[in-house]
């Protein structure tokens, strides 16, 4: 199992997480592209640090929403997606092309994530995006109770299949992750999110937040370098799976 | 002798150019990369069409300045520019990728191109990003009477140079074309317009404003396809050096 | 009954509508803020134009979405649809303000205006911040069968309410527009046009799509001025309106 | 003398500053408009917070770059900095009206402010802005050894001027602040600070760069709330202020 984090999501002047002391702990980085974050020198600093610790490259596209960092959904058309999927997954290309990198994965951003998730139409045009790159990119996308529909439809479109879980949030029954307003959703605890993380690196089921058993398969496992109690839970994350191995 | 136009302008709701109606008149289209104009979804539409009439795809990346279209001059640091370069020629050739096509040029537009002209950082940053490209990419620039610094400084980044004239715009004795500002500045005299082009086309001097022969080397002409009458022009043009030929 | 039209939708080099030829013909100019159109020249040169024509000016504020034209709804939350509407109404306002001229309504834009109808949040958050305004400004909704809930709700607010009707486009039988994809639901014969037109500045019934009657309240009618055609549509409107007074 | 501070500067999901800290210890609020930072949500909590603590409200109008944060030059045409600055005030104003409040003057930011006291075309750019409002707005722009044009062109303008000075910068001879390239530029000693503040106070003259006595007209003194270390120096300012009095 993987570590993927969220990075590079500085803008301009505005400073954002802590990337230099997430970056050596992870094995992904999802670089922000510019439409909620990352401008390009942001971009370009960004793959830099990745290179230098041996991280796998992958593009974090959104939905164009600065000022709502991505996480306000947009009624964008499907051709729209597509275009702004190569738009971005392009412009971060090149800038990994000029430091000798390539991008390996996308994973969409914030709402144009959750939008996928739900609503087909948007999973579609991420993937035909994806399958007319020349680049073999992998989708990174949320793994549930049940990803048949996901493997199904990465399947006809050529495109291979990164399944996520987080070790920090509540599932429900179905494999989602519980909503961040529901008492529980958000586990504060290192042990639980240790043990959480433990448990998908094992291939054992976790307790989703009803009480019952739930086994996801994971390939990757979302972490955050927003803050000093984040990284310390990369961390622990990073410790608890070298001793498991 | 080549024609190219600067396209694909329009963004949003916004309709700029008679994209159509002059796309199958020229060979090389500068390409609006969203910066200054061209959302990817006009930058995907604008790909199609140009592939469509066999025109060489060329970047026209630009200050980040929409409102502004790209005119008005910024102070970018050097490496701000090389950044927003590869960025936007990135996420252009990764929408051309995806129709089967590739980018073979960059010609900055606007204010980016006149700071390129005028101050040796902004060209040595825009070529340091295309020597740190992988992409075989040249430079259009303008062709002025003595391009021997331009060159020199292509040549030690190892980037060809496409040099650039105007048919429908007075040049001064250095070879730098008039400021609009200036009476005679622009041509719009349809006869004038093609007696120039004949003249970059032939190798044979053309007449400065003050009235001296001026020599330049052309290896493209810069045309327009704003309005009915600039489509006119162009065909006017294209006959000419069909003649010529 | 007033003649309604969104106006001043240019944004930097990018030219949209014939403002100048529709402004002579309308009562009320809805016009753009800049977050979906109208940079603050465009907005400045609006304010003048409506000014000189006698024409009443309203803030037409949007989602924050240029390259979508304010057209793709988005997530935000309702203080910050209550910000953005304080925000784009008082620039409109000081640049009216500087021009001897003062805002009379708010009518939203586009997705905004759509999710306005929909979501009573969205309603409340854009009454909330007409409510604070310490100008005395008036909202236009969309006038539907059943007014009472959009008037209760103004009332709540302390503000005026301007209702408004479309010439062109065809009513289901609650009083809603008929989407676009529906067959029919956009009127093209200039006759039918006046006609709906004629019917509502004299309190009369339309039919609706499905062949009733409908009884709509009507205090202002959208008109367009996007092209030629419309602004014959408006002329014929204003003529037969003319004829009944 | 009062103590000015740069504020507001937060944009979506981005933090800068400690507005918090450094608002019960400064005067006037020079708040951030949205072009080079802070969003309508930020102007409102802004304004909310500098009206909990009785400070003086001021607009922080910039170019359009938030990329840039406003830093950078950009090469706008008179009619569009007087456009910008009714536009980015109005909205503040807008906002600051819902909350009871008023703005009561307009401090240039960035690269405008520079360009500002650089470029008498600006200037008056500015100048007519605030001349043309219906808002009775003062002019904070910097004091040099000689504010002889600048009083001048604000009378011309009927807009009162603030001048300010900076505890924290070197000036050179002629009363311009050095360049933050230049060693020596910046004070970081905080007795240093504390000592300038106090002869600006005092009416005495400072040390230039050179070693000389310069006396600058001071209404009042620029603050910084950036981080805990400049919080700290407001507060000795203040300090060694209410000592003065």
């Amino acid at each position: 199992m993987r570590l993927n984090c969220d990075i590079g999501e500085s803008f301009g002047a505005w400073t954002m997480g802590l990337d230099a002391e997430v970056m050596p702990l992870i094995d992904q980085a999802n670089i922000a592209c510019g439409f909620h974050a990352g401008d390009p020198v942001v971009m370009q600093n960004t793959v830099r640090l990745a290179l230098a610790h041996g991280v796998t490259l992958g593009a974090h596209p959104a939905y164009p929403d600065l000022q709502g960092f991505g996480r306000r959904s947009m009624a964008c058309r499907p051709e729209e997606i597509e275009a702004l999927v190569l738009y971005q997954v392009g412009a971060l290309q090149h800038i990994a092309a000029a430091e000798g990198g390539t991008l390996a994965y996308v994973k969409p951003h914030g709402a144009l994530y959750n939008d996928m998730m739900r609503d087909p139409a948007v999973l579609s045009a991420i993937l035909t995006a994806l399958e007319r790159s020349p680049l073999p990119l992998a989708l990174m996308a949320m793994s549930t109770a049940n990803n048949d529909n996901l493997r199904q439809q990465c399947a006809q479109h050529g495109v291979p299949v990164l399944l996520e879980a987080f070790a920090d949030r509540a599932y429900d029954r179905t494999g989602f992750i519980v909503s961040r307003n529901t008492p529980g959703a958000v586990y504060e605890d290192a042990g639980a999110i240790v043990q959480q993380a433990k448990a998908f690196a094992a291939g054992q089921p976790i307790q989703s937040l009803c009480g019952q058993p739930l086994q996801l398969e994971v390939d990757t496992l979302c972490v955050h370098g927003d803050n000093p109690g984040s990284v310390q839970a990369v961390k622990a994350i990073r410790a608890a799976l070298e001793e498991l191995v």
